[in-house]
């Protein structure tokens, strides 16, 4: 199955806008086995949409086209898709109401230009949207299907992954079924850990296993695609990958599938009944903001601190003395993670104290970290530096937070050295 | 001159790598007036390049084309331009020359596949590119002018910059010179934003400005591209539509062009050498990481607090009499607020509690809030529900709270009513 993606609006085309929702998609779909083989994108003029929804449908089986469903007048996608397959537009009373429901639940009034969202080609086959007013549709436009779904990122991955996969899996016959297992892991960069697993796909010596991965700083994504003829096949298949893929890498997996570094830390916590304190500085607030809004955090997260300045910090911890020395050591996180415990009485602390370099941010820009973790009566620290500039650093000094907690909590080392540091 | 942009290569079609080349090439274009009508995607593949060439020389006076012109043999970019101007490839001598000049600087020896890279189209005109090996060239295909450029961004930005822009300005002979005008704004929606500003494109009857959107909840920017003969044309063009926007948003405008709503703040907070302590509650510490990180910040952030139960907030700041009480009111919240002055000694408090509904998280799962902001003896506060689910419930509190501060700083009313709220 020949598959295309148009991405549309005047946003994306003028590169005002990332377009992260190409990437999304095109990797949600390479995840269970459907490749795109062509992508197009078009701003908002209804000359371009028209040509390139033609275009598309003389190549393509499927067309998956993103954005226009909005309710000003740049949002054209309806109505080009409506011309292009040479059908009327109609008013869709059924969608209406779902949008009329929609704005009175957050007792708001529709607005009258909202109305023109649920105008839909005729021959339109409705896709749902359960958290927008933008309506998802299918409809066919020469020899190929086509999908329209929404340009808002949270709208377009619900529709995509509930309504437009199953159906594109159906459309394209596949006689196998595909299984995705991920792995995520903190401190080990993409040519590393290719080089740790070398080999691991000739575990399975039919070609039936590929991996892939996906690189977002400060995170990595090692993922196992999987063919098989059932589910036994798959799991059979996948056992062995597995395993072998835990063994190489180690304690460097924070988690795998849907889990995530803070859902981890919090799980760990909640399964001794223990409460959080987070103290830090560069950082902002951000290694908190991870962890506090969680459900289920209510009832661990005790208090956050944060200040820029490490008298500050050693000040709204209650630790006076060692503020007037102002040393940076681990010593001094450690010190001021104990405080965080007897200020705050919780049963953990987590203490990530930055020193910046100064100056203008650049490329060498850097930061030295020195964190710890305090809890009945143990506590451990590590010194660290990160290089990258300003946001790189506050990107490594949270996710490296958050790891040493999570790997104190699970009894492994903390300092294990990482790829992101220098020497 | 129409222009286009072919993208190539494997990584950047399956959305292992994020078309960064694209965003940059087309904003750097739209800042010299020229904008980019139409983007391909393709990967390293013969049939679909060719494809591509053909096309766009269908469409375009000029057509950009990046990456695939490495050393391996997944690099066709020279192979399938010749065969789509009907040219032969010859060896560049020069070109040769130039790249065992690069090789032997560095004290290498030139690897034998790299002799490709100075395999051209016997048309091509070289462009030069001085820090790699990838050699730029141009050449007619149909009645398109091709640029062919490298996908290491570093090569393709000097090379856009320094070749490309000054050979397209020449082609395209441009009489007009364009502007986009950005206004950011919090608290209005975009239909609502919509219907405002029905008519301000009427102010210019040439129809030489636009109006178009960007949202991005919490914020919407609103966009104003304007089509000029000089620039005194112009910003007459614009300061009629500006002003009327001005007036029409009016105290929702939080910023302009590429202020941000945390920069204006710490701007305000600057201006008057004050100090800024931040206490939170659901919103995690998302609002101090807003500001603390910034340049500048370490001398006007004084402290964050964050806790999820309101005693603890209470006790956190010094407050324990209101924490017995426990009653959640924007009273509470002015307590909370002029208790973060004296406990941190800082000139502006912004406190922002939250009640989280209890229960799943839903699209009507909702917060009640109440925030208030302290300073010099003022103190004023507001109460607000939102309703949508917990993130949209978090993101919404840290916008409220931070635009409420920008307001009270610029002598605002901090209790005008929002779109994003429920009576």
């Amino acid at each position: 199955m020949r598959l295309e993606i148009i991405c549309t609006g005047d946003e994306v085309l003028t590169g005002k806008t990332m377009n992260t929702n190409f990437s999304y998609m095109s990797q949600k779909l390479s995840d269970v086995g459907l490749s795109v083989r062509w992508e197009t994108t078009v701003g908002d003029d209804r000359e371009s949409l028209l040509q390139a929804f033609q275009l598309a449908s003389q190549r393509a089986d499927a067309v998956i086209v993103n954005g226009g469903l909005g309710p000003t007048i740049d949002d054209l996608s309806q109505e080009v898709a409506a011309q292009a397959a040479g059908v009327e537009l109609v008013l869709n009373d059924e969608w209406l109401t779902r949008m009329e429901d929609f704005f009175r639940r957050r007792s708001r009034v529709m607005p009258p230009n909202n109305k023109k969202q649920a105008m839909l080609p005729t021959t339109a086959e409705v896709i749902d949207n359960p958290i927008g007013t933008a309506c998802g549709f299918a409809l066919d436009i020469g020899k190929a299907r086509f999908f329209f779904t929404p340009g808002v990122p949270r709208e377009l991955r619900r529709m995509l992954e509930e309504q437009i996969i199953p159906r594109l899996l159906a459309k394209s016959g596949l006689q196998t079924i595909i299984h995705l297992k991920r792995f995520h892991s903190y401190g080990l960069g993409e040519s590393h850990v290719d080089s740790l697993l070398t080999g691991v796909e000739a575990l399975v010596p039919d070609g039936s296993v590929k991996l892939g991965f996906r690189a977002h700083y400060p995170q990595l994504e090692t993922k196992l695609t999987a063919r098989g003829a059932d589910m036994d096949d798959l799991r059979r298949k996948l056992e062995v990958v597995e395993g072998e893929i835990r063994k190489r890498l180690g304690n460097f997996i924070l988690g795998e599938d849907d889990q995530t570094l803070e859902g981890v830390v919090l799980a760990e916590l909640a399964g001794r009944q223990a409460t959080l304190s987070i103290v830090e500085m560069f950082t902002g607030g951000q290694i908190s903001a991870r962890i506090a809004p969680l459900p289920g955090a209510e009832a661990i997260f005790r208090r956050g601190i944060v200040a820029r300045d490490l008298a500050e910090v050693c000040a709204a911890v209650g630790l006076e003395g060692a503020a007037s020395e102002g040393e940076f050591t681990p010593q001094t996180a450690e010190a001021v993670a104990r405080a965080a415990i007897r200020h705050t009485s919780a049963t953990h602390a987590l203490a990530v104290l930055i020193d910046l370099d100064q100056g203008a941010d650049r490329i060498e820009f850097g930061g030295t970290i020195c964190l710890a973790i305090a809890a009945a009566g143990k506590v451990e620290s590590r010194r660290s530096r990160i290089l990258g500039g300003r946001e790189w650093v506050r990107l490594g000094a949270v996710e490296l937070g958050l790891d040493c907690l999570r790997r104190h909590l699970q009894g492994l080392p903390v300092y294990e050295r990482t790829d992101f540091e220098k020497a």
